[in-house]
């Protein structure tokens, strides 16, 4: 609700796949998108954003620059941000940025799937192109561990999303199976952390929370289409009309430790 | 019905956010798209196009000197450029290109939002990434001054809009609320322009004929689509369903001056 | 069904304006998609692929540098290339990136539409943006001499489908009209072989294949989707739900030589 009521911008350095996937999800839940990635005029745009999404899908060097400049900017200016490590543990370039986002950057959330957050944090994890074929044995401890070590939120998300700021470990058991179907159903959940870091500052609170709506909001898609190509419609529809009582009825998040 | 005859080539250097959407939709108002930004053949494809689509949206300074490099060639061979002037107002990367096109490009049309146009020509209008968060006062005499000055056709979309060639005044009031719940929405009316511009060379009747049947699609869309993802799905239906008996009914044009 | 138990990698270094639907196609048939085009990285991401898709829509040398890179890396690797010639017949850059994949690369496919492969084999067809306009006279002929002079399997797709390694020739008549009405469906039948030749290497099977597929597919989603936005979902729906019994009652192929 306060998403739809303050409308915040997110400015989202991100993949060619996802842009328009995750501009429309930004939207749906009622924030502003903007993609910019010009080194010339980030920490700029920057300066006007709720929050900053840093997902480098399809990085090459010269984006990565540009992520770090609207990064820094970022952190001088308070704006949160989200990075989405997507296909780290798949190439070293995917790894040394990984290993740059966390040395010279304050993150407020990570968030990526086993195999990857577990590459970054070093502790297993296989990954082949963007997807991981092996996860981490113990998530509850990986992300702990690396949220702790890097003063972040870590979030690993799959059937269970395990998030945690060091401390806390919450468990979110909302998602459906329809979300692997098509591409960028991770990256338009860092975009909903996003919308939700830039109106809470308990980043694990608003980090469960993000989750936990969006999970809903594909369970709901997913009675509705049982194909990709309608599931694709049918979720941007789900975080659209999702109201106060449907997430009141339906989140399922647990306070593991 | 000449664009479904003719079916022109529209050579677009756009924005990645939107360049799946804006093929599309040149496709479903019966034109060919061809996306092409290197600025190695820019100048060869728009040789062959019916209008050039200069589309800032995600620009960096490389992009920038493609587009002017096509819009030259374009201006050589009387091939129409529109131009939506994206974040301008947002950022000075942004308000520099504009006017970079305004002084070394002869524009067709300039079609943007009002807190953009109103950027551009100096008059005012806030915006927050690219949304428009606060208009130009006055856009009749804002839109008719800036084209003037440029002897171009200024297109201001909103609730209500408006287009000017500097004499002539229309405005439109087609569309519909929901077109702002999708991305890239603008620059497919920014599309429709260069289709209409291909095959009318009075470019305010082009202009007002594009937004209006844009518009009518949209409000057709809208009575079977109410959320985003089926919207998306029903925009284009309608823009490609569009008939000249409905045309004939639907098109809310007024001329204001 | 191989495709569906292995779920191979399908590297892409693709076009801006259809990473998401060719991704997502990727997925619909059972492979899973991965973007990367940094030079960096792409000779270190062909390495866990089934296939690797080079398709130059979007080109500037920057890209065709790393595609050529990934290309040697894969054919040292065995991994097979399907090459889609967007565009070949446009313009110069594209005409000259043509003939340099044809050079440098074992190609195991190449599929374009008849104007495109008709301007790569010197042998006539005209493009207007990416658009055939005028095809070639005789599609066997063409297909066969191009085939065999480079050792590849070349796929001229339209009415019907024509598929030749230079020796045996097949037809396929499966296909849809509303295939036109959308962009990227030309690339998105390039993935579907890159998915079929990751698990067959015969690739004149594995091509013929995966056009009458895609073409069933196409088919069965026009009977649900009669405008292009409804059609667009509905074909990545009938791509994931095809099954084998559909497919053996549907697909239209006929050995020609």
């Amino acid at each position: 609700m306060r998403i739809r009521a303050q409308h915040p911008l997110l400015h989202h350095i991100t993949n060619f796949v996802v842009m328009n996937e995750t501009a429309n999800a930004t939207l749906a839940v009622g924030a502003l998108p903007v993609m910019a990635h010009a080194k010339e005029e980030v920490a700029e745009m920057v300066a006007a954003a709720g929050a900053l999404v840093l997902n480098p899908g399809t990085l090459t060097p010269e984006w990565v620059e540009a992520m770090l400049i609207a990064g820094k900017r970022a952190n001088e200016l308070g704006v949160p941000i989200v990075y989405d490590p997507v296909g780290v543990g798949a190439t070293k370039l995917r790894n040394e940025t990984g290993q740059k986002f966390l040395a010279n950057l304050r993150l407020a959330v990570v968030r990526g799937n086993s195999g990857e957050v577990g590459a970054l944090a070093g502790a297993g994890g296989i990954v082949k192109g963007v997807e991981s074929v092996e996860g981490v044995r113990d998530p509850v401890g990986v992300a702990k561990n690396l949220a702790s070590k890097y003063n972040t939120v870590v979030a690993i998300t799959g059937k269970r999303d395990i998030i945690s700021d060091g401390t806390r470990v919450m468990g979110v058991d909302n998602g459906h199976a329809m979300l692997k179907t098509i591409t960028g159903t991770g990256c338009m959940a860092t975009t909903m952390i996003g919308a939700f870091c830039a109106v809470e500052k308990d980043y694990l609170v608003a980090t469960t929370a993000a989750l936990a709506c969006y999970g809903l909001a594909a369970q709901h898609a997913a009675r509705r289409a049982k194909a990709p190509g309608s599931f694709r419609a049918a979720l941007l529809d789900a975080i659209y009309q999702l109201t106060p009582a449907q997430i009141k009825a339906g989140v399922k998040v647990v306070r593991l430790e």
